[in-house]
């Protein structure tokens, strides 16, 4: 990351990280493994690329007051936390690392971290009932969130993950797997930031869009950095995927072809971000985009 | 159960059950295997406990369109049936038989049977979130169950039930997991029906202390059948608690004394009812209190 996308986020990333940390019961709350194994992986790194799509999205919104949307980011960061955990047990990917350290089941244990997990996605929704908004902007997040995170998002995306693996992967499975797992939350994020902001219904419609598409291209990018990327930059286990049998884009055409789609993608999102919000206000989304492809190239 | 309680009991668990086939979607949905595993667990039978709680804190409330509530209890049962699914799985209590049948990591595996939980949970806020109720009223019903199901609850009560096995149990600890693992949701259920029932903050204080008190009634009892009940009527395994070393009221008092205890908080609870609702009101929690403890002698 450069520039000025550099300075916006590195700024936002601290608000978000020092959100999270004071919206989090300390260590010392009983029972202390508990909270211990609930901070473990939320502290673990991260870019926090969905609580800043949240700000992005109510800065866009016209938001004037950054502190009225951060619960609301930080509820997005620990229900993706939440997915990661689980998503990383024996029983699901079985991934031993995580954002560069053991993952939460290698440390706390199965038990442990499917109920951290669980405790995270509860904590996320009590966060949301308790932020300094109208009770109406917290039902519409509350809404669009557990859309996101239902059947139709996060968990179908999971299920249909895990029980295509082996399966010969085709354009439509795959995009679907991405649209679900990936694309639901980012869109969401970028969606229950503009609802905060006080977005009317044509600005929520294109940050939907906008966001499933910076979701697509972050899962294709990611599938390209899961063949070709080394270890230790990326923090958690590299191949996985291919040994796996997942259903993944790179599996479906190969790095170039997919490596090309993303540029395409990256593309048709800019042009959707200069038609749909302008290039004065979306500008962080676009140099997002550009970010997000460079990280493969 | 018996006489007027178990008129009652039959009519609403009769609405609770039409309410929750209606709100979840159909198994023929995609992913067809997550839906099919959330109503496999939920459908397999069970009292409906939560929700007919829930009801019976609505009417006590003064309520009188029991329409109104059943998106929140339906979201309560929900909610409980993801508690029992990631409860059961192997690197929990590893249960292999909940309702009298196999259990959801049985019949699905366990990614399958920890992602159905996680996507009954976020299905409970959707239809809360959904239900034709004031946002200010949903929003007080998701800050009740947001915290029922967090640390302070459900999570950080399995958390000790879990990390506990083989301690030796004293009246503070297995108190304080039974508070967290089974009261904290039936409390809850109470406060909730009494929120949509438009209870004010005098009456939901007391519904919060009554159900506490059934809830633990309950657990303590659970306890003595897991010690003494036979497998073919209690649809679960029996005797495991004792085998895992688990923290359990019996063995820390023994069968007679646990009992005995039990009674004394029935009749504890009936007062408590008495004093604070009346009998015409709360005639079903006496009832309900008397129907637990008798099904233990």
């Amino acid at each position: 990351m450069k520039g000025r996308l550099k300075t916006y986020w590195t700024e936002r990333k601290d608000l978000v990280d020092r959100a999270l940390d004071a919206l989090l019961p300390g260590e010392s709350e009983f029972p202390q493994v508990l909270h211990r194994a609930m901070r473990y992986t939320l502290f673990a790194g991260g870019k926090r690329l969905r609580p800043i799509l949240a700000i992005t999205g109510y800065e866009i919104a016209g938001g004037k007051d950054v502190s009225e949307v951060l619960p609301f980011a930080a509820a997005l960061e620990l229900i993706h936390t939440f997915s990661l955990i689980h998503d990383d047990l024996p029983a699901m990917d079985d991934d031993d690392m995580r954002r560069g350290k053991p993952s939460s089941h290698k440390v706390f244990g199965e038990g442990l971290a499917i109920l951290a997990g669980d405790a995270l996605f509860s904590h996320a929704f009590s966060l949301i009932a308790e932020a300094d908004a109208p009770a109406d902007v917290k039902i519409a997040v509350i809404r669009e969130i557990s859309r996101a995170t239902g059947p139709e998002g996060l968990t179908g995306g999971q299920v249909l993950d895990l029980i295509s693996e082996g399966a010969e992967p085709t354009e439509g499975l795959v995009m679907d797997i991405h649209r679900r797992k990936t694309a639901a939350l980012i869109s969401c994020s970028l969606a229950v930031g503009g609802i905060v902001g006080g977005a009317g219904e044509d600005l929520l419609s294109a940050l939907r869009e906008i966001g499933t598409e910076l979701g697509l291209i972050f899962q294709v990018v990611d599938d390209i950095l899961d063949e070709i990327g080394e270890k230790d930059k990326m923090g958690k286990g590299v191949r996985k995927d291919l040994e796996r049998g997942k259903c993944t884009y790179v599996r479906l055409k190969g790095v170039e072809a997919a490596l090309s789609d993303a540029r395409a993608m990256r593309d048709r999102v800019k042009e959707l971000v200069r038609e749909k919000i302008g290039e004065e206000k979306g500008w962080v989304l676009m140099d997002l985009a550009d970010y997000i492809v460079e990280r493969s190239e």
